[in-house]
């Protein structure tokens, strides 16, 4: 049996809540309750569960949504360029270019104008400053979502949820939606594409026919954070309706770069959204949101060769990914729903509360998954799983098959 | 002639604007002065500089207002622990903790509750987080000042300037500025103790009772950014005036970290205020807005081994500035206002643009320093020049007598 504990061999296997668990590992599952009581709405992290309770070994975080493929690729290129060549002192050391300096340089690369571009620190600034400043009265989001779209709505608005439906594996149907935002006079709306927590893909041509359907809104924010793992066809092109921006200035694109690039520690983001919306933002505020690294990662994203290295590893952490769904599909015990993104929505068919089955695996296996207990249209039974490299990717399929069988 | 040109030795000098410039430095400086035009209210940065006018050699960087033995210090740390361990992979991959869980780490050193400490992107952000949310409609300035605290104003506010005199030294006035405030009905005010960009200072006892009078304001917005290098005497003591936010819940206390402990590419600040404040701006937004490595710096901030070393450094430093800005006051052609902060306020007495001295400056001695002809409360004759480490001081000096002598 695989542990994630540093338990002495003599801890005898107990039946605990109907599973195979030590009163160690008892004990452990009610210290994590109580750290993640105190961490809100977000997991605690894999540094505060070390740091809070060092007796658990996290072996594998699959609550961690990013490439590690991409990861090893930049740490290549930073070892060499930063590290090697003592660089990193002036990146530490210096202020970081201003807003538009690194807009500039990305405008190529996203074959829009530096001026349509606002840099944030994280897409979590960004999804902030616009919910904030360009949302309106009454905001249309789909449910489940990635909670920050509500958590962030201001005083004087009204958020509004359309929940999708889990018989029909939380596909969004367009027509509907656009139906609920005329007759509930929505003024704004949220599209994550692929969506988190579930992973559901909606097709360019239909986002962008969506998006001309909605020119009367105040605003329409698309989140693209997982777009770079989705696949339309074997092609694997890259997808995005940054282009549509020109056309529909009520549009907000948002971009992760934590996810693809597997570097959420830099805060690395973009949006591209209307020059006068940039502008705005720009007037009286979001002086030095970049810090000497991430501004190091945005010149390293435009140059053509991390790009071509990049492409590779996208690429075949894609294939990867989509074996490691298939697999997981075929685990008894657990329902996965389809997914375009880096990570699935599964449910647990045995009525056993999503916290208690993520306790429970990290605990003996030391493999984290996300409970989504907290998270507003999913009942207590549903997980998100990551998908990491091929080998954890081996050790999470291990800890559910254990873990489910009980 | 010690020279920042990589310029062929047969260039002969020329004498164009009453200065000893050759054609091809003044070919550089009309470049400078586009760059300058580009960059808004800040200066270009060294690295804009070198990029785009590569001929130049910024060889000290007198803008650049930070404690160069501490920026050693950390990156001796540094180099131990994360470089030389590879946990640099980790801060890069990982996702930052959230702020409440850094407020804790910071709470003892403050001696403050967690609750009353907000963690920012840099200063910069609590400066925008702090005027656009709690600041009224009337926000009084003085002046010459940050800029940031009346561009950052919103639409709905007026900034109300308090013009401090050149002939009495910059020197803040608190009883006529308790006036002014009474007079033109002022619900929030901002004061930067030293002051930037003259480095003015106010004595704790005098600020705490200024804070005490307005306690019926909207906001008292002390910036604490630079009083690591104030010394009110001989003993060096900290200073600060944190602890007045129990009793004053309309104060809140800024701090940057980039300046005293040289880290400005990590972006790291803090404010203290009311804990309902901080409360307010924890509830919709900043989730994520420490990078990996600034968590990094302020686990390193608070152990005490750390701190043990940078107070040597700290006092080192002051130290080294006093003498450097008494060697400043006896360099004919300028007049150099009191500073107690790591810069000092210049005015050149010839009558020559401020702009076109810097750029001399740095095309002839590769010294760059601060024009502040873009500062509202400044005319045109006024540089800011920052104290680096001795050997540079030394420069500094060497590139203003020559200039100031032609």
């Amino acid at each position: 049996m695989q542990t994630g504990l540093n338990m002495s061999k003599s801890d005898s296997g107990l039946i605990l809540s109907g599973s195979r668990i030590s009163p160690r590992e008892a004990a452990l599952i009610e210290r994590l309750k109580t750290l993640k009581m105190k961490s809100g709405s977000h997991s605690p992290s894999m540094t505060s569960i070390q740091e809070q309770i060092p007796e658990i070994e996290v072996k594998i975080d699959a609550c961690f949504l990013s490439n590690p493929y991409a990861t090893d690729l930049f740490m290549d290129f930073f070892q060499r360029e930063v590290i090697a060549t003592g660089r990193f002192r002036s990146l530490i050391e210096c202020y970081p270019s201003q807003n538009r300096v690194i807009s500039e340089l990305l405008a190529p690369c996203l074959n829009t104008s530096a001026e349509n571009i606002f840099i944030g620190n994280g897409a979590i600034e960004i999804i902030q400053a616009v919910v904030h400043r360009f949302a309106g009265k009454r905001m249309l989001v789909n449910l489940p979502t990635f909670s920050s779209y509500y958590e962030f709505a201001t005083e004087s608005m009204e958020v509004m949820f359309n929940v999708l439906d889990k018989e029909d594996n939380f596909r969004l149907d367009l027509q509907a939606c656009l139906k609920k935002i005329r007759d509930e006079r929505i003024d704004s709306v949220v599209l994550i594409n692929p969506n988190n927590p579930d992973g559901s893909y909606l097709r360019q041509k239909d986002v962008r026919d969506f998006v001309r359907e909605l020119k009367h809104l105040k605003s329409v924010i698309i989140d693209e954070s997982f777009i770079h793992f989705a696949a339309e066809d074997d092609s694997f092109e890259l997808k995005s309706t940054v282009a549509l921006v020109n056309e529909c200035p009520n549009l907000a694109v948002i971009k992760s770069m934590s996810k693809d690039f597997g570097i959420a520690g830099l805060r690395a983001g973009y949006a591209v959204m209307s020059a006068d919306r940039v502008r705005a933002l720009l007037s009286n505020g979001y002086l030095w949101n970049s810090s000497g690294l991430s501004e190091y990662f945005f010149r390293l994203y435009v140059r053509p060769d991390f790009r071509a290295e990049y492409e590779k590893v996208r690429v075949r952490y894609i294939k990867e990914t989509q074996g490691f769904l298939e697999t997981l599909k075929s685990i008894p015990g657990m329902r996965v729903y389809p997914s375009q993104a880096n990570f699935v929505l599964a449910e647990l068919l045995s009525g056993e509360c999503s916290d208690d089955f993520v306790n429970r695996l990290l605990v003996t296996h030391g493999v984290y998954v996300r409970t989504c207990s907290d998270k507003i249209g999913l009942k207590g039974q549903f997980i998100r799983v990551a998908s990491r490299n091929w080998k954890e990717n081996e050790g999470i399929i291990a800890g559910l098959r254990y873990c489910l069988e009980q």
